[in-house]
């Protein structure tokens, strides 16, 4: 089956058009016609290999959204024509604890990732949704709803998810005092999110220029985390920070914002150490501090019918595919509200 | 009315005999004759003044144990004879979030220390368990049972309810796989409460010596710390780690024996930081570092029943108040097994 799309044939060199082979339709799987696919920071470090492990040719994309084309014979969950998305996983083993637990994200011998993942019945890599179509096992398949403006849905399926497990894990609830740090792709999902929850949003953010847009997102506060005394103002204030910021910082001033019994969690991975967190603040107040990765099929679905009942979407900013070089340049400069989403349709 | 004991007069100088005056007994205070007080690592710091908070003249120690004398006229909990025991606070605000939530230890404005606090009734600093006895408000003093030797029951004020909290809080269940780093005062009660709690107990030790006591407290298994084979051999393995080791060290080998969603709870407070921990794997597994500081009262006395009912206890080396500087000195080395407790009747 062959599809069209963006790969990366190198970590110094452009994307560029790529023909390649999907899978046949097994009968567990949907084949799915891709309409949007956002753009996230980590299709930029896999391009550019900055992990070290990507493998070439790669290509990105791992926030899409669609409509069912065709199904296996096993496949009852979906038909065709159904709005459907495509997060970050598209297997796991099926069998450990965490996926009998229903945390396929945290399978024990590593989930299937949408794209430099291993293609278990074609071999090679799989290929992600900077393309026209995919195939996918339905398990790993979520109903979108129909009543939110699809591109915009995209960014749902990474940046939504990541940030609606942990608020859902540490059960936020109504008229609980939230932290959120940095307000970019994550971090402005999390603002609505942590609001619709019914929760009281302090945002923490560095740019001033940025206060404004936080507040219209729904945070009811916004604080500059270069003041000092506005930081103080917040001293144990906060049930709970989510901290979407992955460059190294001071951790210190965010446990001091922390409540007794308070977490703050970590959704980002520094490319050198976050400055060792005071353990002091962390004994007398029985802080903790936590990462947390992605979120599971059922939370992404969960969180899905939620955004559609409350009418949450990503902010986007809707691009061609082959303008996807330039996307990450700004992306790089901080300079996109809130998320990059290629239309699929356009780039044809 | 007049108490008899042992203080630090200065920061430098050994710990000498004092006499000095507790307050008159209030509607709602229980005095107390002290039998025996532990001997715990803070009652050396605070005596040596080396987190810089110490008022002198100090009398040390809280963990008290002992037989009421007299009760106020308001104290319906206890009556003359009866065995009690006080721990690391006499009192606190009582009316924040923490108190009414019976989580004293946390209080807002800062619980009462049994030492070095302040006296709310005569000014002044409260004077510990270094003594023969002391004026505490019933609400801070514990039921003591009966079946226990009086003496190796003094460590569980401190010690004891140090560990027994965490283990409750992060609600460890028969079955569970919990690790314990350090065999010392903390360490050796945590091995004792954790397993008479049903869990299967690894020790951490970086002190081959201490294998076979470990075992014989209950422990299931040692890995000696330093032996990159041993800790790659409970990699992924465990539910939670109680850290009792307060010297900076390597937190990263205890993520990676960490299950997903586990916990490592560090007791001890540094006085350098620990080496940042690497925040991948707490991403990947959901880990989280958090602190805990002793335990309420109540937790006291649900730890106190309970090791009454298991005859659990800690293993100590009784000595006369006139040896604590041998103790302290002895201390430093790790040279106890496991706790120094003062007989304050041999003291006489």
């Amino acid at each position: 089956m062959q599809s069209h799309g963006f790969a990366a044939k190198a970590a110094n060199t452009p994307l560029e058009p790529f023909e390649f082979t999907r899978r046949e339709l097994q009968a567990g799987d949907v084949l799915i016609d891709i309409h949007y696919c956002g753009v996230c920071h980590s299709d930029l470090h896999m391009a550019r290999n900055e992990w070290g492990v990507s493998q070439f040719p790669l290509v990105p994309g791992h926030e899409i959204v669609g409509r069912v084309l065709r199904t296996g014979s096993d496949v009852s969950t979906f038909k065709a024509g159904d709005l459907v998305g495509v997060g970050v996983m598209v297997d796991s083993c099926g069998h450990c604890g965490q996926c009998h637990n229903g945390e396929e994200q945290y399978c024990e011998t590593g989930f299937t990732a949408t794209y430099n993942g291993e293609e278990k019945f074609i071999g090679g890599k799989t290929f992600g949704g900077y393309s026209d179509s995919i195939v996918v096992n339905s398990k790993f398949v979520v109903a979108v709803p129909e009543n939110l403006p699809l591109n915009a849905v995209a960014p749902l399926l990474c940046a939504g998810v990541t940030t609606w497990s942990p608020l859902k894990y540490w059960n936020v609830q109504p008229g609980q005092r939230v932290g959120v740090i940095g307000l970019g792709g994550l971090g402005h999902m999390a603002v609505k999110l942590a609001t619709a929850l019914g929760a009281e949003v302090v945002l923490f953010t560095t740019s001033p220029a940025k206060a404004a847009d936080a507040l219209r997102l729904g945070a009811s506060q916004v604080v500059i985390s270069k003041d000092a005394q506005q930081m103080e103002s917040v001293k144990n204030s906060l049930d709970m920070i989510l901290d979407c910021v992955a460059a190294p910082h001071d951790l210190d001033p965010y446990l001091s914002a922390l409540k007794t019994n308070g977490h703050l969690v970590l959704v980002g991975i520094p490319d050198a150490p976050h400055k060792s967190p005071d353990v002091t603040p962390m004994v007398f107040k029985r802080l903790s501090i936590s990462g947390t990765s992605i979120g599971s099929i059922k939370e992404t679905q969960q969180m899905l019918d939620f955004c559609g009942q409350h009418n949450i979407v990503s902010d986007v900013e809707v691009i061609r595919l082959d303008e996807v070089e330039q996307a990450f340049e700004r992306m790089l400069k901080g300079d996109v509200k809130y998320r990059f989403v290629i239309d699929m349709k356009a780039a044809k």
